[in-house]
């Protein structure tokens, strides 16, 4: 049961490697078109030694999402100095730079999740927290020595979520039609948002 | 080929009558859950009626969310008065109203619609561009005697977008754990959203 190695990897930098071409594969397909097929091909690879690493299909598509979703948690992380805007306007440029690379895999991934698919749903959730969370923790993106922006309340939590589904909204419908946006209006628009949904006042009752 | 009718309705009314008891079924119930032996015991007539009404299943299926998607969006109709946040409030209201009072057959039809089903997913989107073409149209939500906040322009288009993402996400997550958040705070954030939104300055660069 001891499969081939090529090169002088070892079985986890082996899988490693592989995972990482899954996540290239991803990048311009939808996780139905990925199958074991297709990266044995590409890999040079037999399906057998492929499913040797990952099992099955099921398992193959989940160690490739969880992967594409650690490379965009970590593509995402905000830069340790700046002020509190510059920061932030830096992450969402990753991200938005991540989204537009890597498009038909993300939407195949949004909807799996939203679809029923409970791994894809949870991968999709821990990721979707994990950039959630940096708004609010120790270290966090909009609470350096320039001072914090957003406050860790209920509001302010619903509030994060809500501007996460925006911008993943507003990035996945300019990355299908610009419409004439540019990229900067799109990453102002995103950056420029949470804190003006931070301060919005309540407006006078009707 | 003649189908028995009760009291003195039409087959046209005595279908539209079926249909406003499946949306009623539908509100908690998710559109797995809504089946035709179901309607057809809570109705208290038979299968085989409801199959000379519907056709099958998804045909049934269909009907009821266009009826639901069409109550959604006659509710939410802005007052023809007021001002224009007042007006925005006013149908940010109905909406969350309606959300709530309908949450599971809502929440499966964003889950069906995000998935893949391509009926869901069109009467979903039709109903979305209903509900925004009133921020844009002549006799629209903002655009009253006291003045326009959103033009109509590419860019105000995307974030209306992004706008109505925020929303159904906001009011979803609140409806499932309200954590503290009072409905008000809920409806002031989502209607004093929108300006805020048209209105963000575009931070300086990092």
């Amino acid at each position: 049961m001891t499969a081939p190695t090529r090169a002088r990897l070892s079985p986890d930098e082996r899988r490693s490697q592989l995972l990482d071409l899954g996540v290239r594969l991803l990048a311009t397909r939808s996780l139905d078109e990925l199958s074991i097929d297709l990266l044995a091909e590409e890999a040079g690879i037999s399906r057998g030694l492929l499913y040797h690493y990952f099992g099955n299909k099921h398992a193959f598509h989940e160690a490739v999402v969880r992967r594409a979703a650690d490379d965009l948690i970590a593509q995402t992380a905000p830069p340790a100095g700046g002020d509190a805007l510059g920061r932030l306007l830096a992450s969402v440029t990753a991200y938005v730079d991540y989204v537009l690379a890597n498009y038909e895999g993300y939407v195949s991934l949004i909807k799996g999740a939203a679809g029923g698919n409970e791994t894809l749903r949870q991968i999709y959730d821990e990721a979707r927290s994990a950039l959630s969370e940096r708004i609010f923790t120790e270290q966090n993106l909009l609470g350096n020595a320039q001072g914090e922006l957003v406050e860790d309340t209920p509001r302010n939590r619903l509030l994060v979520r809500g501007w996460s589904a925006m911008t993943e909204e507003l990035v996945v419908a300019w990355g299908r039609d610009p419409a004439g946006v540019s990229r900067q209006e799109v990453l102002d628009i995103i950056a420029g948002s949470l804190p003006a949904l931070v301060g919005v006042a309540s407006p006078a009752p009707a």
